[in-house]
């Protein structure tokens, strides 16, 4: 089987690496804006060579995972140039404009629209994974509009890989990932940027700091370029969400400038149920 | 050496058991007002005995790490029970408020200001963790108000459990310390607060939420005993930090509304430098 990745850093390097384990005899190709990730895939073996748009008529399944702006502009393209027995799938965290603008496409049939939930707070081919997906859930939308066989072609592999699939519509995947995902990456930004503002001696940071603190900023080093388009993507759920937790965190600030003690008691007591909640995610252990 | 408890959860069970390695012919005593906490501190041979007040006077060493609106009552009735060449420190969250409270005590030299920054979400005795304060920071202050060869007593221990020291007035403490940890806490409870309210339905967060959603809300599951009094203590410090917290999670909003991802962007890719900052940390991993 031929497959190329379209973006080969922590997600589809990831992809590439697992594949090769799962399928040795499959030839991986590797296409990149960034010749650097090219070559650096290439010396870890994420991929067996470089190739270009021009090759991608000989590939079984093509892998697309670059920042969600670009992957709107060139989705389209490369439909157009795979064979009609090729599956294209996206690894992108949003998903309604992905599939409005596939929607018309004459190879729509082509695509599976796809959101992994893995990864870490890191970008780039070395960044890239063994076993990244054992375990994590994979968001399918619309799965109907795919081809029948490409569709089992593909769920065939993230069975091997390990993923757990949920299928869901577009639009209800923005909404629930605004809250489980891109909020955290926004109060985790915000977070940082407080305190390194005021922190301008960064000695105090550093001796201060513990495994909290680090805990609630690790997202704060995600990649910008890959988290603003998501962000424009999702504007319209990301917008009504952080508009709830601004509330929240100034109800909190009420509670506290009022000494209502008994009342941020109860706010965390409320809230300590996400241990149950989060006793059934599948985590990224690190 | 006698070595009494008081507290004998995540961050005093966890001194134990590091005591009982360092030094096996130490006899530890606890104290702690949820019986059954001492009933699982012998079980898991965290305390050699259970102990009462009555017994303080035999002690070489006390630690007392209790919720820090109950550190402010009890400290001072602890050290009258102590005798003069007993060493008493304690591991609270907050500095100022307890150093205020013991300055007049005629066993002020008695008491060592300290703060293990060291811990997990978890709480209770079977929460504590061998080897939990290798690396990690201990603020110390006031120092020059101890006995000296009680300084040195306390020091020798911190060593031997592998702890970094720093020293620091205690209003210093209390304002840096609301930015690296105080606030981290907020922001995670509302985090987890924000997205339980909206997902009423939880198989939605479940199937969903990944690694990165875990780590910042992660924080929300601690004990609410615990972190009231501390922001209660801390009260003016937090609310600043928090104030600042909330304007930039408005300003990011206010970007976002007007379609500025330029601003975002760069939002993000100022805030990426904590990566430079948090490679210092010595972290707690779990």
């Amino acid at each position: 089987m031929n497959v190329f990745v379209i973006g080969i850093g922590l997600i589809g390097g990831s992809l590439a690496r697992d594949i090769k384990r799962s399928r040795p005899d499959t030839r991986i190709f590797g296409i990149d804006a960034n010749e650097l990730h090219l070559d650096e895939a290439l010396a870890l073996s994420l991929i067996d060579e470089k190739a270009d748009y021009g090759k991608l008529h000989e590939a079984d399944m093509v892998i697309v995972s670059i920042p969600v702006d670009v992957m709107v502009r060139e989705l389209p393209i490369i439909l157009d140039a795979v064979n009609d027995d090729a599956v294209v799938f996206d690894a992108g965290s949003t998903k309604a404009l992905i599939c409005k603008t596939l929607e018309d496409h004459p190879k729509r049939r082509n695509f599976l629209a796809c959101h992994p939930i893995a990864g870490t707070e890191f970008s780039g081919p070395s960044a890239a994974i063994e076993g990244l997906y054992i375990g994590k859930t994979n968001i399918i939308c619309e799965i109907e509009k795919t081809a029948f066989k490409l569709q089992e072609r593909a769920l065939q592999l993230f069975h091997e890989l390990g993923m757990r699939i949920r299928y869901m519509n577009p639009e209800a995947h923005d909404k629930h990932i605004a809250y489980v995902s891109h909020l955290s990456h926004i109060s985790s930004f915000m977070l940082g940027k407080t305190v390194i503002e005021k922190e301008k001696n960064e000695r105090d940071i550093f001796d201060m700091a513990g495994s909290g603190f680090e805990s609630t900023v690790r997202l704060a080093k995600s990649s910008p370029a890959m988290w603003t388009p998501i962000f424009e993507q999702n504007k319209a759920n990301v917008v009504e969400t952080l508009g709830e937790y601004i509330e929240n965190l100034k109800e909190f600030e009420k509670m506290l400038i009022s000494d209502d003690y008994e009342g941020i008691y109860n706010e965390m007591n409320n809230t300590n149920k996400i241990k149950e909640i989060l006793n059934g995610i599948p985590l990224n252990k690190k």
